[in-house]
């Protein structure tokens, strides 16, 4: 089965942030926390003019927002991938690895305040100059399901007691 | 400021629904919980063959998955919609609604099964046909923020007593 259709995205912002190089950047967003220095890393995210002010109204009352992003260093995709906490190579699809067949990126990030177009955000994982594509609100009833079983991360916390993958120490 | 890139994606795969018009999705895909039998609505997404079985290796132990998908069948964007909820309208990127810059979705789906490259799924409010993007492990430390702040949507909800969108009675 295969299918000719391809879907096209532009860009609504670009993402400032601490971390340059791929190897700086932790491997989600909560593991930002674990930076030496114990504050959250923050970032801002510029929209671009070809959207309107309007599209962010109400926004603020949001504690978190997904962005949607492309992961735009990430050269090509494998099937299976090493994890960075270890252990066997799994299927792309069953980590967040950017190695994916569409390489975007999905992360929930703290709002802190919106300044016309600059969204304040913390606790990022983007690098600097990530084009994102979209801006969803947070909305637990929707997105939280804190019990849901993960697999092969379960099993690999289970053993080691971490709950959560190794980041940077520090943004550089 | 303003940026020229596009970001182009292939569907890894398509969704097979019971709904098949726009006014038969619920909103979210937790409200299809709301059904009168009180059944969820079960979905498969097959796997098209440009991608191999590996990618979703190790998959299986997670509860549920993140789709992101294309609405496909959205018409243009705008700046503020009316949310089914009711209220005023709000700015696009407060709410999920199909009619974004990028119309691209994001629902957290129960993963029941996996039959070779078929992904048996509860919880769906996708529509029939639906090109799926990439897949995501559900990963409660990195996604799930029960507590999270909801802005608008808070508000609505205190107001009314509910605490979820409104949905069809019934898959059709």
């Amino acid at each position: 089965m295969t299918n000719d259709s391809t879907f096209t995205y532009h860009p609504i912002g670009i993402i400032n942030s601490p971390y340059s190089r791929r190897i700086d950047a932790p491997h989600q967003s909560t593991v930002v926390q674990g930076t030496e220095t114990g504050d959250l890393a923050v970032a801002t995210l510029k929209l671009y003019n070809w959207i309107d002010k309007e599209v962010i109204q109400d926004l603020e009352g949001f504690e978190r927002v997904w962005l949607i992003f492309a992961f735009h260093l990430s050269e090509g995709w494998r099937s299976k991938v090493k994890p960075p906490r270890g252990g066997p190579k799994r299927g792309v699809l069953s980590t967040r690895s950017p190695h994916r067949p569409n390489s975007i990126g999905l992360s929930a990030v703290q709002l802190i305040e919106i300044e016309g177009m600059t969204l304040h955000l913390r606790g990022v994982d983007l690098l600097d100059g990530t084009p994102v594509l979209d801006i969803k609100p947070y909305i637990p009833y929707a997105d939280a399901f804190p019990d849901s079983r993960a697999g092969w991360i379960d099993e690999m916390d289970a053993a080691s007691g971490r709950c959560s993958a190794p980041g940077p120490r520090k943004p550089r």
